[in-house]
């Protein structure tokens, strides 16, 4: 911490939050630090070098970003629109620090949700025998809009391992339930069997393991016994979009630090 | 609902509060009435008979429970302290309309507890080959003292099914983990490992399989990557005794109905 | 509870769920029954007839609704767009039984909202001198339309009296704090000035006395020292549409009884 | 944060973990290390006095505090014991890093809780017209035990300006209200009469204004029509005691600083 400070000191560079943590356990250090070059004394290959330096030095990996370089989403949906349009949303009123150049879906329904975003919107359809031919039109898609994190928005579709690991920790999937509680399908149909009293919602970087991805964002709604199974998806829906929307923002700006199967938010 | 509530007005019964629920699913209703015998125009035994004739024509099961008939609750622990003392002072505070005659533990720590409240504490040890032996005794103590409610508060013991049966949806456990999440021994450190960000308590009747009975209650606090295994537990045991403060009272004022493996909670 | 009971029971009407409640202090009893009317024996008006006959016997006041008689909503804006987008994508989702044929405004900038979603909008600028013709203006609009409800979707007016006696409790507005903290003008700067810890919003029906009028419903979000102003009107959007939509669902679904300054709402 | 931490770097000093915010609006700059003087190559007065040289250098104003001296709390109590048995039981769970070696009230209920406890109860009355006087003995008392934080656990007795003055961001109140709503007595009351969905407790620095000082924790459980005065002080009880074992918590672990009439809280 004392080394990376005084490194963007002698550069004229103000730190403008700062955030760290330890995990005794595993014996790792994590910082995120916000910075403010106006005042910088050098131009940004210069910081890199001298960061890069000092890193080196102590056995430290690190990242940059610009605030001025918005990363670039994609958003894969199915026929659910609320995550979609809760993202979108968002992202007009100011909330999500990006550019949403592109809606890919294997459904035609919500185009025209992406129409009134002014969003292009890529119908990928899957048939039976071409899951993976569909899966490489939608990577080549991604390539071409030079995609930096894909947003699984309730998209129903399990991606190949090789799609995940081309995209290892920048696509955020949202399930359904309380992870680990209730893997796998229909969540909302096993809680109300179980009779539990809390519905829930995981917002996670997508593994090849399903739903056994780190943790960005979990919450809860108080479910009954009054509540009906469409009840349940209705309390869910609201449960979805505030954990989904809260995951995006944090990984867009930078605050999420993953070390094995576990996350730091620094929210 | 028109049926009941014409007998007991027939008796000058007065209905004070009334819950209804409907589970179309399995075809079931479930009524929680109560009501004021302070204007009644016959004895209980008459107004009892009046209820059973009804039920039995509607082929309903029905159960009365009197006010002044205060539930007995013996209480188990070994030896965490936090809910014993949160179920004695709510008690104090008036809170759970219930006589607390017992504490049962298989340690001697929290005899200094029980005294402070002026409650017998029976120290029931188990040794290696005499485990139904120690549970014959304490079953021996909740006969004697004519318990109606056994709440486990941190017991860590598996009681057999013949106990459970004996006190089938009368035995409150507190598992200190959102089940169906982290089944099992030592929630905490599987939800650190995970990675989780919300820890939670489920209050729930005892049944054969551990873990499994029916869900009184359930609540989350917030974790993040700062908690260490004993942040968590701290927040666990606040979680924990909200839990099932709220279930023991729910129970004691028969708020609760089971079906299946499921409750109806009129809180 | 009996006597209506009975009366529907008489009538061969099945119900399917109900809910009372007795405020001691006011000496006031509250009942809301929902029934299905496809085994009754009677047609409408003479099922009126006999709750109305029983009523007046017992001195009730009372009213019906049924289930193909949509309530009309007419949602009022001004530039804010997130309780407007949240209402009509609860619409879709069938989460808002009602019809919304009417958005009113003093702006013209959602008026795109409006069409994507296929429901006409007026919009009816205030200038200096005009503010109760505009009124005027608005209040035909609603009556042209057979408006039942008026939702102020974060509408920056204040009403007259008069308009709000002719729609006695039938508006609802959503204030963005947690009432009656904050009461007036810019709540998330007085919050922030405050420094608390929790941000929230309040759904209430409109009276004459602006932010006075009985709460539907409250929640918060958690904040922090870390929240600039911007954070706390993002943290407020969240739980603004929250509350509104269930406010605005509950009284649809004839939930909510007003007494005094106060509610009882059968969630 | 360079200077600082270049200086306990240079003095062998580990950082174990560091939290920064910058409010702009006032222009300030919070930091709260903590460290591991383990590795240290200097003795504490040495190290002291680099940090005060930095310090001054660059215009902070710091405090150091050392994990070996406890910090000594007073807690004051009136009769209700719900507050007073949650610390009590939280500092002997480990939760409270500090001593307890004194009680006061002006009332002799709780001489009991204290005996369990074995702490140190001192019963100071006051009568009509020795409130100042009874006032001089608890500050006598504080002083001979050399305490330096005062928990107002309920005590229902206004301090003079005198007293808040000598112990400035060190006496910790909690109020049964969410403040700033239900400012003032009877605040369960005042919810009732409001209709208030929510119940809250707000923890905070004692000012000269009453229920004016610097927030250090809130929070809220959800009410309802159905909770009478007695329920909303059941949830009343719940809530305080959580929210105040929290605030004391943090402010024991030097994790809250006051600025202006708010707080930063580095939980």
């Amino acid at each position: 911490m004392a080394a990376l400070a005084q490194v963007l000191s002698a550069h004229g560079v103000n730190i403008t939050s700062a955030d760290q943590h330890a995990d005794p356990g595993v014996g790792q250090f994590f910082q995120r630090i916000a910075f403010d070059l106006g005042s910088a004394t050098c131009d940004r290959p210069t910081l890199e070098s001298a960061i890069a330096h000092c890193a080196h030095r102590l056995g430290m990996r690190w990242r940059v970003g610009y605030g001025d370089a918005k990363k670039r989403v994609a958003i894969f949906v199915s026929k659910y629109e609320h995550c979609l349009y809760d993202l979108l949303l968002r992202h007009r009123a100011g909330e999500l620090d990006c550019e949403i150049p592109l809606i890919v879906s294997n459904h035609p329904d919500l185009a025209e949700v992406a129409a009134q975003f002014k969003i292009e919107y890529r119908y990928l359809p899957i048939e039976r025998d071409d899951k993976l031919e569909q899966e490489r039109q939608a990577r080549a898609l991604l390539t071409d809009a030079r995609i930096d994190v894909v947003v699984l928005a309730r998209y129903m579709q399990i991606l190949s391992d090789e799609f995940i690991g081309a995209y290892r920790d920048r696509i955020i999937n949202i399930h359904h339930s309380f992870l680990p509680a209730f893997i796998g399908g229909r969540p909302y149909h096993q809680a109300a069997t179980r009779g539990v009293k809390l519905i829930g919602a995981t917002a996670h970087y997508a593994t090849a393991d399903l739903d056994e991805g780190p943790i960005l964002e979990q919450d809860v709604i108080r479910a009954s016994h009054r509540d009906t199974v469409g009840d349940l998806m209705r309390k869910g829906r609201d449960v979805e979009r505030m954990v989904l929307g809260r995951a995006v923002r944090w990984h867009l700006e930078d605050r999420v630090l993953v070390y094995g199967n576990r996350t730091v938010v620094f929210a």
